[in-house]
């Protein structure tokens, strides 16, 4: 099966294909680099060619000439994925749906809209149209889109309220392409929509989404530093706690990752301080301020609504969730992170157990999320790197105190997950991409079935470095 | 201390005073009749006057003027408590707010209201007005007022979500007026809300609440059958644990309730059925089919959107918390209830233990609630009465389980409560009503600090049923 490349774009050529060999690079890479082990494997891909589809007859067209000419077309939203996510594994197509932004519909509660909106936009949109705005985002707000964060992503900022994507609830209905003969456009509801989120664009392309929305309120970003780490889990989970008490995300940083990494946090805040960032809702802030004073070791050191700050930190959760590692990366290079699950009821002593095993070399960041309605930490541990064995070790050692892990180092579903295959992705996979030519090498259990998961994966049709 | 009712009412006779009999009658009592126990020992209460202020000038004015001729004050919202919270223990003035129900303003999450504004007219004019909603309400929505659910509720409906009202951020503001030689205006956040709310208006009188809001949603209303009790629960619990999932009440009744007492839904289920009642959010609707397609063992019997019921059974609301009791009461007039906390994590087991113990004699009815960030059960058990004795003795084997009682057949804070004296309670009274006139008889540590609990508390200076 080999690709023909020319034929498909030649009948591609009426749409907006782009052939600049400088665009098509940019276009072939995402924030992959974020790993040192997938930037050893997958820095030198390259799509063929780039296409621009307006609308989705345009995408069936694409589908549907690329399923002719056995070319692998990867989707790509902004390319803010760091798993490799939007990378073409064998070259072949990028389809870029910058143009497909448009918000159809919204409502309070809910809206209808383009996968390539970016997330900002469809706030912004919302906000104005129907006051209300996204139960939740991915830190990239500013820069990804609303259908790469629901095929890639996995929760984020609101995640401490809402729980996370995947839960029943958090997504009403996606639209979707499949990749055959005839490609066919299929409205996925309830238990379906689990065949496509969080798929990496395997078996399907999402022309459209609707989203349930929350109340948008004018989110106070704050700042609370303590000398005493438990503390600083406390608030954030105590908070979280607070039925009453509407926050965005409570995120928690281990000294001296504020004095460190977070420059315009730096002149406020000690090398021993742990650092919680809070988003709360106007109307909750006496609230806040109550729950703190009932714990003096507890400072609020920055509140948007009313600060002396000289310089304005900017939005809180662009300090949280990856863009944690992001800014550490700045001052640091040689640092990369870890996803870490604490369970529900023993997570603050399996933290406290793994920031004891790793002094200097793993720095605890945690965001408070909800799971099955339970407040808990998801970490997004912040690790010195040194060696790849080092950093599988340091997984092992995690996983073995019964946290688990979910592998940023690896660029497939599986790895990147629970380790084991999605039935419902994969046997969607099987209809709806016969020939295996969406995002191909992303899913494991279509390539490989039989793998063991006893070392990282290397897809077999990857192309080679040389080429 | 000899009250002079005469010189009182002459000093108010240009407010508007009511010396109808019936109509004062009718003013000095609410829901008591609910207990038998209540019912035998208070039925006979009576004011001597009732007035109705304006505006809060006119407040003061009945309270500086009552004050000054040691008339005791006994605040009246709608008179819909049921623990004899607005009933003049020893006679006096009855201050009924019904004129004073304007909402002042309001925006997306904040409202500023006067306290005698009905619940339904508040949630009217909210919704009218930007889209959003009590985030809390008592069953009784279409009758009580505002500022009586403050100062004698705790919670209800919006509690699975939202917890109740005293945990922080569910109430922002207070304004209360004192009742002194010269009535202070105070205004009351954060810590110092605790001092008034549901204190019965024993130590000051409110005048204007500041409420957060939650964004109004087009609820649909929707009862859920079973032929398991446990599967009635793991719904209602199951559900409230969905983050994705908006829910504003998940009711449990165990069989037979919905077929003996819920007339309209009588037809629709047998006689073995339990009952979950839920109102979910639009958005929400998919998300809850799912949810049940997961559970064979639970049928969806009716969705206000979406049915051929040739009945409407009205709103599901009103089938839950003490409207229950109030339905079941009209078909067998010996029931009457309890008020159960089954504290997670073993609420379960707990109510299963409960439901085994009094066969026949107390039917289970449940509320989700959310206590810490947690979801659990809130009880309002129907029970068969017989005996104070045996009343009593139903209480003793619940709180010997582990089961939490707040005692429903009692008139004072503290035996409703937790069975000790509120200290923040206690001396705001202290300085706030030094004549201890303010709803006289309901705080048993302004009374009687010594007492024990180890029987039914009686108010010693209670107007005596001869009088
Ligand atoms: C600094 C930083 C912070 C981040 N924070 C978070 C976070 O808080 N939460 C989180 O979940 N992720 C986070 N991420 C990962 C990523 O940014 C988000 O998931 C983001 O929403 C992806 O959007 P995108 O438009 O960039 O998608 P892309 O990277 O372009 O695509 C992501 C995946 O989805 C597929 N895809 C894109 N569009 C479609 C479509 N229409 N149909 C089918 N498949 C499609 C792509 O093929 C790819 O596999 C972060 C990444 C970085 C670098
Ligand atoms: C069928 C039924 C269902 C119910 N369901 C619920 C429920 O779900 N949740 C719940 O919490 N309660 C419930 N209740 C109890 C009661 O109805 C509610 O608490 C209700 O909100 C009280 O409002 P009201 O206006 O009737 O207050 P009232 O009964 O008039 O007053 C209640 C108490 O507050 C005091 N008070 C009233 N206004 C003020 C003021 N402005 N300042 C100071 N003190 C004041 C009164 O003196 C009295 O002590 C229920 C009762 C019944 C009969």
């Amino acid at each position: 099966m080999t690709p023909n490349i020319t034929a498909a774009k030649t009948a591609l050529s009426h749409l907006d294909v782009e052939e600049n060999p400088h665009a098509i690079r940019t276009a072939s890479r995402d924030f992959f680099w974020y790993s040192p082990v997938l930037k050893a494997r997958m820095d030198h891909l390259l799509a063929d060619f780039v296409v621009r589809p307006r609308n989705e007859a345009e995408v069936i067209e694409i589908l549907k000439v690329c399923y002719e000419h056995d070319v692998p077309v990867t989707t790509r939203g902004a390319g803010t994925g760091n798993y490799g996510q939007a990378m073409p594994m064998r070259g072949g197509c990028v389809m870029h749906l910058v143009y497909m932004n448009q918000v159809t519909s919204c409502e309070p509660g809910r809206v209808v809209v383009q996968p390539g909106c970016l997330l900002k936009d469809l706030d912004a949109h919302c906000i104005a149209h129907c006051g209300h705005e996204l139960r939740m985002f991915s830190s990239t707000w500013a820069t990804a889109t609303v259908g790469g964060f629901v095929a890639g992503g996995s929760g984020g900022v609101g995640s401490v309220t809402w729980g996370q994507l995947r839960d029943l609830g958090n997504i009403i209905r996606l639209r979707v392409v499949t990749m055959e003969a005839e490609p066919r456009v299929l409205e996925f509801r309830g238990e379906e929509l689990a065949r496509v989120s969080h798929a990496y664009g395997t078996n399907g392309i999402i022309t459209e989404l609707e989203l349930p929305l929350a109340p948008a309120y004018d989110w106070v970003h704050c700042f609370v530093a303590t000398k005493d780490f438990a503390a600083a889990m406390d608030c954030a989970e105590g908070l979280a706690n607070e039925d009453g008490v509407l926050l965005k995300i409570a995120s928690v940083y281990e000294a001296p990752v504020a004095k460190s990494y977070f420059q315009r946090v730096s002149p406020h805040v000690a090398e021993d301080d742990a650092l919680v960032g809070l988003m709360v809702a106007p109307q909750s802030m006496d609230a806040l301020v109550t729950f703190l004073t009932r714990r003096p070791e507890l400072s609020l050191i920055y509140r948007s609504d009313d600060t002396d700050w000289p310089r304005n930190p900017g939005l809180v959760f662009e300090y949280g969730w990856n863009h944690t590692t992001l800014r550490a990366l700045k001052f640091d290079p040689s640092i990369t992170y870890l996803q870490v699950r604490y369970a529900y009821p023993d997570h603050n002593a399996l933290i406290e157990k793994m920031r004891a095993t790793f002094p200097g070399e793993v720095l605890q960041h945690l965001e408070a999320i909800r799971v099955n309605g339970k407040v808990s930490f998801a970490g997004l541990s912040l690790v010195k790197f040194t060696t790849e064995e080092r950093l599988d070790e340091i997984i092992r050692i995690h996983e073995d105190a019964g946290a688990q892990i979910f592998n940023p180092h690896r660029y497939t579903l599986e790895e990147g997950g629970r380790q084991h295959s999605d039935q419902r992705q994969l046997s969607f996979k099987k209809e709806a991409d016969p020939k295996g030519l969406l995002n191909p090498g992303k899913m494991i259990s279509f390539d490989t079935p039989d793998w063991d998961y006893a070392k990282i994966y290397d897809y077999p049709s990857m192309t080679p470095k040389e080429a």
